[in-house]
């Protein structure tokens, strides 16, 4: 009942960004597929829709959207998780219903549903041994996004996956530590962490770092960088298509 | 390599809604909590707070505030995934710096890095034995949640999980079927599905049922119910935090 080997690999698993130049065999990309299709989903509904992109133009741009990743385009095996709110709809319309439009909630399910589904495709591939990267920046350009994908005004790509065989010096990478949970779980109320907790908590991760220098360089790597304003404009426009939705 | 017996796990898992009397030990609890913390997140940065619930009087509430789900409160094992923005912003403040505020793009990041933690708990979870149930209606009555939860306006609760070892009738319940790949997978373009591909899915998931009465049903308990409209208008108000979050 209890099997540790599946519950290391659910531990062990990180990010790979380079794949060696072996093929992904068919069988073995509907195996990771499936193993998502069969995640749980709100109300058994699958409100996502993936996209399998196999056409090498496409991932030459979508590298360059997501924040120009190169080994994006390099990937054997690319999917785009959209977060469909259309197709129930069309499912109802079909059926000659007049439905709501979809608002702020219906969205957030719908992300639900595809991350859910992503990340047990995730760890199916790496039992599979494939490695896999998410890659967030999928968020980002929404103008361009939607035209290269064809996306609809109600249909927003929530993530994106690379998978394929790791490349060696990939499986000989070290994966960055986690917190300990002390930090990440709190008893039945949120309580915001103290200036002394959040020194802590990077003094175990980061040994030797001088707090105040590290985190000035990583606020502007990370927060205050072009990509994560882009992120934040590019995710606005997104959303507002879901504004409108009347309330009860 | 290949190990087909632990993929199955992944492909066999399905909600658990009733549980027996026996307790989750805290080596098991640990188990599960670390194996959602080793998932992957954008950057290493684990946007996410997660509450465990074990005060009765809060598990009861959410039951209520969950669209009245007695279920919830009699489960064992109770996490509450809150999107959290804030916890960032406080250990860049901490160190002196001036920031801008979290925008929807930071949202959604916080979002996908709670829900790739949950499914790697539920993926942890089923090989433990536990079964496992996601309630999206966490997302409701924001103003009831905010006040019990004690959260702050950059925290959002975007799902909860519940988990215990399954009772025996739920055991034996068969799992909903998933649609075929065929329909949720699309090559490198989204293109929006016809009516005769929705009815096709339909009659393959509900062989014999009507469509049009069927989806009628379906549409009314779901998607125009009381709590699809509440989970609407609570989502927007949790949002308005992050829409005035400056462009580049």
């Amino acid at each position: 009942m209890r099997d540790h080997s599946l519950l290391q690999s659910l531990f062990d698993r990180k990010s790979v960004r380079a794949f060696t130049d072996r093929p992904v065999p068919d069988e073995i990309r509907h195996l990771i597929i499936d193993a998502g299709i069969q995640a749980p989903s709100a109300g058994n509904q699958q409100l996502y829709t993936i996209l399998d992109i196999d056409d090498q133009a496409i991932k030459d741009r979508l590298a360059e959207l997501c924040d120009h990743q190169p080994f994006v385009a390099r990937a054997p095996f690319v999917l785009v998780f959209l977060a469909d709110t259309r197709r129930w709809l069309d499912a109802y319309r079909a059926a000659g219903l007049a439905v709501r439009d979809p608002g702020p909630g219906d969205l957030l399910l719908a992300c639900a549903d595809a991350l859910i589904a992503a990340q047990n495709m995730v760890a199916a591939a790496s039992l599979l041994g494939l490695g896999s990267c998410y890659i967030g920046d999928v968020l980002e350009n929404r103008e361009e996004m939607t035209e290269l994908l064809g996306l609809d005004p109600l249909v927003l790509p929530v993530t994106l996956l690379v998978f394929g065989y790791p490349a060696p010096e990939q499986a000989a990478r070290a994966k960055p530590p986690r917190p300990r949970r002390e930090y990440l779980v709190q008893k039945n109320r949120y309580t915001p962490r103290t200036g002394a907790e959040l020194r802590a908590l990077h003094g175990e991760l980061n040994p030797g770092e001088d707090y105040d220098s590290w985190m000035a360089a990583f606020c502007e790597r990370k927060y205050m960088s072009g990509f994560a304003r882009e992120m934040n404009r590019s995710a606005g426009e997104y959303l507002k298509a879901f504004y409108s939705a009347p309330g009860p």
